[in-house]
C-alpha cells in the first residue's frame, strides 16, 4: 500500500502546505495553556500588534481564526457582504475558481471576469465595470492576490489607485486576516450569516482585553510568535527580496530547460510560485507520482482548464530544480541535467548578499 | 507585567482546554507533508474508520473540521437544518447559552427551554413538547452533552429511547463530529448557508478516496492518531472507567470540604468537570487568581448566572485537589487541609486496578 | 510483558533522572549543527560564563563533558590526582560506596571514614586525620554533597572553613564540574591517567575559542541554556529556597506519616531528596512496585545495608505525598490518609511567596 | 557577532555531526523516566538485540555508553589493552592521528605505520609485521574503518582475512561499540585503568537484567530504537547501496568540476565523505566561511599536514554540490556552474530504485 515511509528527509516543494522553520515547529511543541490566564491575553496582544506589520499597515484590524485558509476567506467575505451583493470577481485559476464558488454559494451576486490562465486580473475590464457603475452597486472586487495554479501575482497596490474612494478591497492570509476601516465598517451592517467567522465576537473581546471568544490553539499561537520573531530578525523586506531572487532563480532554470512559465507576462510572476507548462506529450502528474516514488520528492501538479499540463514548482532551493531535472529526463522530457541549476546558480552567486548577523 | 512564566511545571486542571498527552505532543512535533500524496489520504482512512470507534458507531460519518469546537457546533447545525426551523434547544448552563445564541443568529426557530443552572435537560418538558407536536414541527433537539459550566452530563441514550424513530439529534466533539444517517440526510436538503462546514463538500472527496477538500491541519492529524492509539491500547471502556473513577473521587473531596458541587442529582454528575459552589462571602475568581498567582496552578472559574460564584474544577490529580485545599485556606474559606484529599484516596485506593500491562 | 505503557502521565518522583522542563525539552527539540561554525562556540561561551553563576563562583573553570554523572565523577578524580595518593573518602551511602568505588579502582589510596547510613560526613574525624596529617599525605578530601540513598546534604562550607589553606576539595554536578583554581593548578600534575576526561585537552581549545575538543552534543547545549534561563528567570535564591521549602513540606508529611526520616538530624537534611524509612514488616520495593504498577508513580527505592528498607521520594509535589499515601495503605501500613498531605500543605500554604512576576 | 541566526534552514553537510531524521528527533523530545522501572531495561533488551544486526554479528556483545565518540574510543581500548601493550596502529589522516595521540597517552607501545594522507592503510607493512612478529608481541591492530579527513574508507574484511586466528580488532562507532567473543575475553585480563568506560560493570547489569550499571540517557535510547527502526524498515543493505549511489555521486560531481578527490584509489573511496582538493591558490577554509555566511551552508574543512587544503563534503544532496559550486567560484576557482550537479544526476537518475513501499 502506498504509505507516508521513504528513505531521508521528505522534500517537501508543494505550494502548500509548505515547509515549517525549525524554530517554528519547536515554539509549537507544548502542552496547553489556560488561554483565560493573564499569560495568553498578553502574547496575543504582541501577536496583533505584529501581524500588522505584516500586512504594512498601522490602521488595519487583524483577526488569528483558529481554522485554515479557506475558512479565512469565508470570514472576510461574510463579515463584509450581504446576501444579493454584487461583487466583481475576476477568474485567473484553480483558487480564484474555488473562492468564486464559495462566493456563489454564499447567496452574492458575482459577476465574475475571467482571464485566460496564465495572466493576472484585467484591469481594462475593472475601469470600465467601475466607470459603467454610476449607481455604485458593486460592493467589493475580489482578487487573488497570488494565484498559486498559475503562478501569478496581481499587483494589488496599481489596482488600489485605480479605485481610491470607492470600493471595498479583500486580502486573504493563511488563517489570518486583516481588515482595513473601510471593512470593519461593512462589518457593521453587513447581512451575511455567521457566528464562528464573526468579527464581531472578537472585537468585543478585543475591548475587553481578553481577545479570545472562544478557545484559541495555543500551539498555533506560540508557532506564530515565532515565526514573526524570524521575520523580523531577518526584516521583512529582506524576506521579501530573498523570495524574488529565488522566484528569478526558478525562472530562469525553466528557461534553460526549454520549458514555458505558465505566467503570461513579467508583471506577475510570482516569486513563491511558479507554474510550469509541461508539453503534451506529457503527463504532469507522473511527474508528481515518480518524483514522490523515486526521490521522496513532493512536487505540486497543475490544475484543470489549460490544454497542457502543468506542475507547481516552490522552488526554493537547488536540491529541488536538480531533483526535477532527474523527474523530468525519467518522464521523457529532453532535459539538459544541470542546465537549470547552473542558470539558477549563475544568478543567485550573483545576486545572494552575505547574511548580515554573519558578517 | 502579567505575563507567562512561573516557577516549574504549570498545573493545568481548567476545563479546557486540557493537558495533552506527551505521545500527541511528540506525534505533532513534525513539519508539513503534502496532502495530496498517497499518505495523507491512507492516515486520514485510519482516523475515520477509528474515530466512528469512540462514538461507538459503525455507520456514522465522521468529519474532522480544521477548527475548533464552537467552528464543530456550526457545522452540525449548518449541516442538518435551514434557517427558520423550529428546534427545541436546553439551556442549562453557560456552554448551553453560548449554542443557544449561535442557533438563534444562524436564524433558526429556537424553543428554549430553560432549567435551573444545575439540573439536566428536563425531559418531561421534552416528553410534553413531543407529544404536543402533532405536526412535526419540531426539527431537531439540541443538547448539550457534557455542561461544563456546572458539571452537568445529560443522559443521551435515556433520551434518545424517548425520540426513537422521529426525531434528529446532534453530538459534538471537540473539531471533530460524527454524523447519523438521519443526520446526514438532512444535509442534502437544509437550507443554512455554509461553505468551509459543508459536509458535502468532505463527502465528495471521501468518495475520491483523497479525502479533503481543504488543506487539513497535518499536525492534527497525527497528533489524533496518536490520541486513539492510545485511548485503544487503553481500551475505551477503561478510559470511561478511569474518569468515573476520577469523578467520584473529586466530588467525595468536595464533599469532605463542606461544599456543594453545583451539579444538583446524581443522575447529572459529569465525569470530567466537577462545578463546586463557593460560598457568598468568597469570590470564587480570586480563587482562580490566587492559584495562578502563588501556586502556578490553573483553575477554571464559574460563569454568570448563579446566586453564589462557582469554580470549575477538572480535578483529575490529587496534587491538585491539594492544591486547592491551600487556595481555599488562602481566600478565608475554613477548609481541613486534607481533607478532600483523603476522601478522594480513601476511594481510589479501593477502586483503582493494576495496569495490566504491567501485572 | 512488563512495558512501559501505562494510562495518564508517569508521575517521576525518583531522585534521579529527574522531571526536565517543558521549556528544556523543547529546546531540545532541534537537529545537529556544525560545532566548528562560529555560533557553537558563540554559545559555549555563554555557557561556561552561566555555569559559574550557578556555582557561585567567578574564578572557577567550567568543564562541560558529554557524558552522565559517573563520567563527571571520573573527570574530577583523574584530573586532579595520581595513582597512589592518599585520599579521605567519607562513605556515608550507597553513593559515596559508588564514588569509594571507583576511587579505589583508579588506584588512589582510599583512607574510607564510614558514617553510619543516615548521618553526614564525620566533622571530628575529618579534624583529628588533618591534624595528623603533619606530613601533608592527605591530596583530597572526597565528600559526596548530597547523598541520595540517605537523604543526607553535607553542609560543605562548614567543612571547607575547617580546611582552609590545606586542601584540594571536589564538587560535582551531573556532567558538569567546575574546578577551583587550587584543582586546575593540581591538573597540571596529577598522573592519573586519562585522555577522554582530560580538562587540558578543553583548557587548549577554551584558548582556541573554539570551546570544544571534540564533538559536543548539540541538543544538551541547548538544553542548557534553556536551564539555566529558568534559573536565572526565577533567581538562584528563590530557586534553593523553593527547594527549601519542599524539602520541609516533605519531611512534615514522613513526620504526619509516623514515619522516621533517614536523615538522622536536621543539619544534613536533603531538599532535594528524603529518605523514609520504612518498618520493617513492609518491603520497599514492593512500596515502588505498586506504585508504578497501580497508580503509573515512579518512586525510588532504598539500598542496602540498612536494617530496614528505605525509599526514596523527591518529594516535590503534593500529589505525590498522596499517591505515596495509597501505596502505604497498600502495602499495608496503618497511614491515615491524607495525614501527609494536611501537614505538608499547612507548611507551604504558610511559607509560599507569590509569584513575582504574576503579582 | 557571529551567532547562529541566519535566514531559512541550516544546509548541515559536515562529515559530522550528522542530520538526524526528523522521526529520531521527535523520539527524543520526551521527558525522562525511571531506568529502574521494567520499562527501560525491555527497550534496552530491544535495542541490544538490534545494534548487533548493524555490526552483523549474532556472538558480539554490544556496549551503548553515554558519551561521545571519543569516549567510544577510549572504551574499546582500556577494556582490551594493559599499559605497555604493543600496538599496531595505522596514520592515515586526521581522525587517526587524534586517536593515536590517545593510544599513547594511555600508555600503550604504539608502533604507529603512516602513509601517504589519502591513502588507505597500507597491508603490505602489515602483512610484514605480523611475519616478524613470531613472539607474538603485538596486541592488537588499530586502524579507523572510514577517516573522515582524507574521505578513506579501509576494507575491513580483506584484513581481517590475513590476520585469521591471530589477533584483536577494534571498530568503533559513534557511542555505541560491539565486541567480539575475543575483544570480551581480552577485556578479563586488560590492566588498563578505567571506570566509567568498564565493560564489566556492564556485563554484570547485562546478567541481572537491568542493564545499566548507572543512568543512561532516555532521550538517546528512544533516539536509537527510531534510528534502528528506520534502518530496518529501509533494509540496512538498502542503506548501504544508498549511500554507495550517493557517494559515487559526489565522486562524479568533484570529478567534473575539474577537481581531485584526496583519496588516492577506488578502493578506498568512502562513502559517506568525500574529501576535495583544493587547488594551492584558494584557501579551504575561506570555502567554509563564505558558504556559511552567504549561503548557509554548513561544510567541513579539511585538517592539516596536506600540501593542498582540502574541503569535506557530506554531499548528500544535490542541493549540497549546487551550493559547492556557487561557493567555488565565489573563491575564484573557475567552476562551471551545474556541471558538478549535471553529472551527479545523471548517475543517479540511472541508479536510484523506486521506493518499495510506494511502487
Amino acid at each position: 500500500m502506498d504509505y507516508v515511509y521513504g528513505p531521508g528527509r521528505n522534500h517537501l516543494f508543494v505550494p502548500g502546505p509548505v515547509n515549517i522553520p525549525e524554530q517554528v515547529i519547536r515554539a509549537m511543541n507544548r502542552n496547553n495553556e489556560d488561554y483565560r490566564s493573564p499569560a495568553v491575553p498578553a502574547l496575543t496582544k504582541t501577536l496583533l500588534e505584529d501581524v500588522k506589520k505584516i500586512f504594512k499597515t498601522t490602521s488595519g484590524t487583524p483577526f488569528l481564526i483558529p481554522t485554515t485558509g479557506t475558512g479565512a476567506w469565508e470570514s472576510a467575505l461574510t463579515n463584509t457582504l450581504s446576501p444579493g451583493d454584487r461583487i466583481v470577481s475576476f477568474l485567473i485559476g484553480q483558487f480564484s475558481l474555488l473562492w468564486i464558488d464559495q462566493q456563489q454559494r454564499l447567496k452574492f451576486n458575482v459577476d465574475v471576469v475571467e482571464s485566460e490562465w496564465g495572466q493576472g486580473a484585467n484591469l481594462e475590464i475593472l475601469a470600465s465595470k467601475i466607470a459603467e457603475d454610476r449607481e455604485h452597486t458593486i460592493k467589493a472586487i475580489c482578487i487573488v492576490h497570488n494565484e498559486t495554479a498559475t503562478g501569478v501575482t496581481n499587483n494589488l497596490s496599481t489596482m488600489w489607485l485605480s479605485l481610491v474612494h470607492r470600493k471595498l478591497f479583500l486580502f486573504q492570509l493563511e488563517s489570518g486576516s486583516c481588515a482595513s476601516a473601510k471593512a470593519l465598517k461593512a462589518s457593521k451592517t453587513a447581512k451575511s450569516v455567521r457566528v464562528f467567522f464573526d468579527w464581531n465576537d472578537y472585537l468585543k473581546f478585543y475591548k475587553l482585553g481578553t481577545y479570545w471568544p472562544y478557545t484559541p490553539s495555543i500551539q498555533l499561537l506560540y508557532g506564530l510568535r515565532a515565526a514573526l520573531d524570524l521575520i523580523f530578525e531577518e526584516g521583512l523586506d529582506n524576506v521579501i527580496a530573498r523570495h524574488a531572487r529565488l522566484g528569478q532563480a526558478t525562472r530562469l532554470a525553466v528557461q534553460a530547460w526549454g520549458l514555458k512559465n505558465c505566467t503570461q507576462k513579467e508583471e506577475w510572476y510570482s516569486d513563491t510560485v511558479t507554474a510550469v507548462v509541461v508539453p503534451p506529450n506529457i503527463d504532469s502528474s507522473e511527474i508528481v507520482r515518480r518524483a514522490w516514488k523515486r526521490y521522496n520528492l513532493s512536487l505540486g501538479w497543475g490544475l484543470t482548464r489549460l490544454p497542457e499540463s502543468l506542475t507547481l514548482l516552490q522552488l526554493q532551493l537547488l536540491g529541488c530544480l536538480a531533483g526535477v531535472e532527474m523527474v523530468l529526463k525519467d518522464v521523457g522530457y529532453p532535459v539538459k541535467l544541470g542546465s537549470g541549476v547552473a542558470a539558477a546558480s549563475a544568478y543567485l552567486q550573483n545576486s545572494t548578499p552575505f547574511i548580515p548577523s554573519r558578517i
